[in-house]
């Protein structure tokens, strides 16, 4: 059997170790694997000082390697490693996600430490080494997920993104420049030149297939970066305007359509009527290449070909903008959109002036999915479709979201799709669609899960949000993400109720009916600042934290940043999900399966009181009740008596006592507050969430 | 002309200094140096990342032996190294001490610093480096003391102590083992052996030399360690009990007299009358050398001497104790008294029954000033008086403080001073004389200053001590230190008024007429926690930290500490008196002449405003007037109309506008605020000090 690259790593580490004392820290969260402890000296500020070299070999070879299974590959998919039998009856390949609990990370920020506490995250610190993540230093945070009940690791964008005019200290990963390109900053300092980015991602996976997690990675097959390496040999993909009209291009505002309205063809007609359009549409240029050929091969080999492109042509390429028409949002000067059809619409090319013009960027050449050219840019879709392939071929990922999918003509989010599951039968892919309406097209489309909007729902307890979000999308024909926060919305320990509302919505969401479990990275140690402010963001957002935080004002998103890591209650969410997941595991079947689940009210038609039960066919019919009552109220207490009659019913559960597993408040305890049988007796604090089983 | 130690100690340094990186931070008030700021990182927590070699040797060369003048040694005490003239009228040598600026340090606490943040303050850091303080760390406080216009260091005993039944983690430097070795922990690790720990203090003393900073040292005549290094060839100068007794040891109690007397005649018939005090003093035994002298002779030379005549004699040394009788303090277990003399007091023999019996400890016997024996102890005499001496020829310190001093024989303290006068003429002596009203008996007994009561005085404003203290002290035959607190008393920053007290005494302390102005090591950044808790105590004294401190409950004076160098608020104090040394340099000679003074008092009889004045004459008898007005009520502005009548006549001076050239809470301004000639219009803000110049 052929080594692993997790053991190349490891002996990396070995080999690079050297006699310097290494004055070095790392949080304490991070060692959740039992590191030795003559080894760190653990400091005030809930660190512990480490041999990096030391520390990092240590819970490859300690934690993880231990794990390493005899006769499995791990450098597929965990599904094709482990050749998983593919239940044949009501599953879709990629369906484990239903059974997972996700964790979202950037691995940059996830694993971003100020090791050498010189009080800012270093591009070189004191030993020239860099202290953002790379996904050496992730794999020092895989025994915390682990602790967590992680199953999933989902990353944000991987791969080399654009610098140009970037935003923040870093740039947005979201403005890739080459998909098949890992982000090279991400590449560890301690492995040296012992091996490669990708070798040290293909670690991370095994490492995480060991550990029984799946990897699932971030593509965006709808937008690049306006610098781009495609851009060389394909200008034709792109669409250009003149550069010195540049600081002119803004989005076309159409009279007498609303705010934020879909692009559907109704519209169409007087968008193609406005006068605003046809001064932005004019605004289109042909692609350098078809303007001059000659001059075009000159320069197309140079070194700064936008500047070249700049110089020569007088052309750049358009930014992209919001698919929604008369949406407020300024253009995305960071990135644009791939021209998926080398003609116009058929279903509005009627309403356009003249054929003989430039391909544009409008509302229907954004919206892909809803308007379509009869002739596909076929090389740029076998590019497209390719992505996730070469990432199964290279990594051995196991799913993927993807951004944009919605704006991605059908048949190519189709051939995206299958084309993946070719390869891995059992790869699942998750929709970025935050509308639960549209869950039905979703799933028509192949995907295993939509994100939904659990992020806007969630902390909007006392508008009955929460309850409706957790009790109603059991009916939605495909699951949505559990959760109460994201990477692009303010974080549950900022929102009304803080630190109480964040650790009610986590537990409760490890059981929410049709959800699968959603952590936002930061999220467990109540982080506070946004990584970034694009959904739901209120004013001020992006200053979450206190003035004085070195942090201050930074978004992850963008910037060098660093998670609270040390604050004084990091322990609380690990180690109340470390209890909850043996609970779920316990559970497991019954919680993802829609016929175990009944609701349960309150008496008093509580708004902010969710009651969640699932119930199991037992021999004695004892012990076959799982009850989740939660006071979604993180200010006040509450006293209940919710009925449990139809319960009792359907489970032929008949105990008058049970046990009290877990609470956020209080530890494990019998449970005897039934009044009688059918009604029980129920006291909740302020945000608190009980679990019992009867 | 000879090499400075301290030019030998910065070849050390640089000869040490390695290719290890170094992680090693040092708080940012030890670089009043300009130290090279492409050699450090400033981090979040106000320290400094830097090289340990490289930092002390720049301090070394770039701020001190920059200022090395030709043609003077160092390495006697400043006045003999420079030979300075000493004033023929009105001057006692020593009586520089009155122009001073005094800084009291512990070396180990002072300069000691979690180098490496461990969170603990190491024996052995990640580089086996100490983190307590040394004399060669001492030099990166010097910057910092020159900026406050410190010109003398005074520092607590630094001899060898004893670690026998040690209190805290250290043991406390009273409790001298060998008054003329250093104690060896003081040694500093980055000189490795290129130095001995002589050489270093040698190096330490040159420095604070050539900077014009004064050293003074804190010799402990009267008392010893239990465990000491003289037993072996002077087991008579120690009065001995049984061993198998030494837990029934307690100090005697004599009905009939009421608590903490002084141990005058009148009291000592009824004393030796007393029951109790025939039971403490029949525990005395002969020591044992008398007892056995060959047994005596076997065992002197074994190592571990103490145990060996607890095994072979039962004997140990008694410990000492209160020289007031009926003082409830129990007895010091880890000091004795050196018996000065071999018989029994002349003045208390007639009371005993017998003077046949071994010698003992009691009052009188404590009380060698009031009671003398006819047959001193010369050999132990001469030691002691060498003791000063010593740290001249070896050191060239410039003066020192006698602890005790008044319980010596006089005669034996006479001696000690004419000694030390003989090889320095200009040697200073402090006397540990709390009580003013024995500033005349030290005045002759050649003393230079007393150490006075003003940490008890200066922090009760509001029972008008401070008033008095600051107005009335200038009567006194000798000066006294004026200070809110010393290594014994409460910190002023814990004390009622805190940082305002603070900041309010430091200021006026600088301008008290007949006062040396004092600062207690820690006082100019607010530390709140006592060194000690020996005089004027609260309840809890020692828990003056937050719980969550690491120093919480620890006392400087017996355990590892370090002061919270690093609070927001510790440059405070220093930029305060940065300014405030300017001002003082200008009016040093009326500063401290009493002449010059006028007292400044308030037209409604507070009680808590303090005004000073100081005139001279000039030509133009303009800015020829210095007013120091001082609100001591630190929660409470005031509004008021000093009358200057007298001190215009006094003074000459006409002006009708001024300049305030410093205040606690304002800059620098014109002053105005006179209401007609005779009457200024003050406000004084919480804790305010204005000093103003006409």
């Amino acid at each position: 059997m052929e080594t692993l690259m997790l053991e190349k790593l490891l002996e990396s580490l070995k080999v690079n170790k050297d006699t310097q004392i290494y004055n070095y820290t790392v949080p304490d969260l991070w060692n959740c694997f039992d590191y030795d402890i003559a080894k760190f000296t653990k400091t005030q500020t809930n660190e512990l000082m480490v041999n990096p070299y030391d520390f990092f070999a240590s819970v490859i070879n300690d934690f993880i390697l231990s794990k390493k299974k005899g006769g499995v590959s791990y450098n597929h998919s965990l599904s094709k490693s482990t050749n998983k039998r593919i239940p044949k009856k009501n599953y879709r390949g990629g369906d484990w996600i239903k059974q997972s609990i996700v964790y979202s990370t950037m691995i940059r920020t996830s694993s971003a430490w100020d090791n050498d506490r010189s009080g800012l995250l270093d591009k070189e610190n004191i030993y020239k080494m860099p202290e953002t993540g790379s996904f050496v230093r992730m794999l020092a945070m895989l025994p915390l997920l682990k602790k967590m009940g992680v199953t999933v690791i989902y990353m944000l964008p991987i791969s080399k993104f654009s610098l140009k005019d970037k935003k923040g200290d870093l740039g947005s990963p979201y403005g890739v420049s080459n998909f098949n390109e890992l982000d090279p900053n991400l590449k560890d300092y301690l492995t040296k030149d012992l091996m490669t980015l990708e070798e040290e991602f293909k670690a991370f996976v095994e490492a995480c297939h060991i550990l029984d997690m799946r990897v699932m990675i971030d593509i965006i097959p709808r937008t690049n970066a306006v610098e781009n390496d495609l851009i060389k040999n394909h200008p034709d993909w792109f669409y250009w305007i003149k550069a010195s009209e540049y600081d002119k291009y803004k989005v076309p505002y159409v009279e007498g359509i609303g705010d934020t309205t879909l692009p559907t063809l109704e519209y169409m007609e007087k968008v193609y009527k406005s006068e605003d359009v046809y001064r932005h549409i004019n605004m289109f240029q042909y692609n350098p290449k078809k303007q001059d050929k000659v001059l075009w091969n000159k320069i197309k080999n140079k070194k700064n070909l936008s500047e070249e492109i700049q110089k020569k042509f007088d052309l750049r390429i358009a930014p992209a903008f919001s698919d929604h028409i008369n949406d407020s949002q300024p253009p995305w000067t960071d990135v644009t959109f791939f021209r998926m059809y080398e003609d116009f619409p058929k279903e509005t090319k009627e309403f356009l002036d003249t054929t003989d013009r430039p391909p544009f960027i409008l509302f229907d050449t954004i919206k892909s999915n809803m308007y379509h050219g009869e002739k596909p840019n076929i090389k740029l879709w076998e590019k497209l479709v390719d992505i996730v392939p070469s990432y199964q071929r290279r990594f051995g990922i196991d799913g993927a979201r993807i951004d944009m999918g919605h704006a991605l003509p059908s048949k190519l989010l189709e051939m995206i799709i299958s084309k993946a599951r070719e390869n891995d039968e059992d790869f699942c892919f998750i929709a970025e669609e935050l509308q639960v309406s549209n869950a039905q097209f979703a799933f028509d489309a192949g995907y295993n899960m939509i994100i939904g909007n659990g992020f806007t729902m969630e902390p909007r307890v006392f508008e009955g949000k929460l309850q409706r979000f957790i009790m109603n999308s059991n009916t939605l024909p495909l699951p949505l993400f559990a959760c109460g926060e994201t990477h692009d919305t303010p974080r549950l320990a900022s929102r009304e109720g803080n630190e109480v509302l964040s650790k009610m919505l986590t537990v409760l969401n490890m059981f929410m009916p049709n959800g699968v479990p959603f952590i936002n990275s930061g999220q467990e140690i109540f982080e506070r600042q946004p990584m970034n402010i694009g959904l739901d963001s209120r004013e001020n957002e992006e200053f979450s934290l206190p003035e004085n935080d070195p942090y201050y004002g930074k978004l992850a998103l963008f910037d060098k940043y660093q998670f609270h890591y040390t604050n004084n209650r990091r322990w609380e969410i690990p180690d109340m999900l470390d209890t909850l997941k043996r609970i779920r595991k316990k559970w497991l079947k019954e919680l993802t399966n829609n016929k175990s689940f009944e609701p349960i009210h309150s008496d008093g038609n509580s708004q902010t009181f969710i009651g969640l039960a699932y119930y199991k066919k037992t021999k004695t019919n004892k012990n076959n009740v799982l009850l989740i009552l939660a006071n979604g109220n993180p200010y006040h207490e509450v006293y209940l008596k919710p009925n449990i009659e139809l319960l009792r019913s359907l489970s032929y559960n008949g105990e008058e006592s049970g046990k009290l597993l877990f609470s956020t408040h209080e530890g494990p305890r019998a449970f005897t507050q039934i009044i009688n049988h059918n009604t029980l007796d129920i006291h909740l604090g302020a945000g608190e969430v009980k679990i019992i089983s009867l």
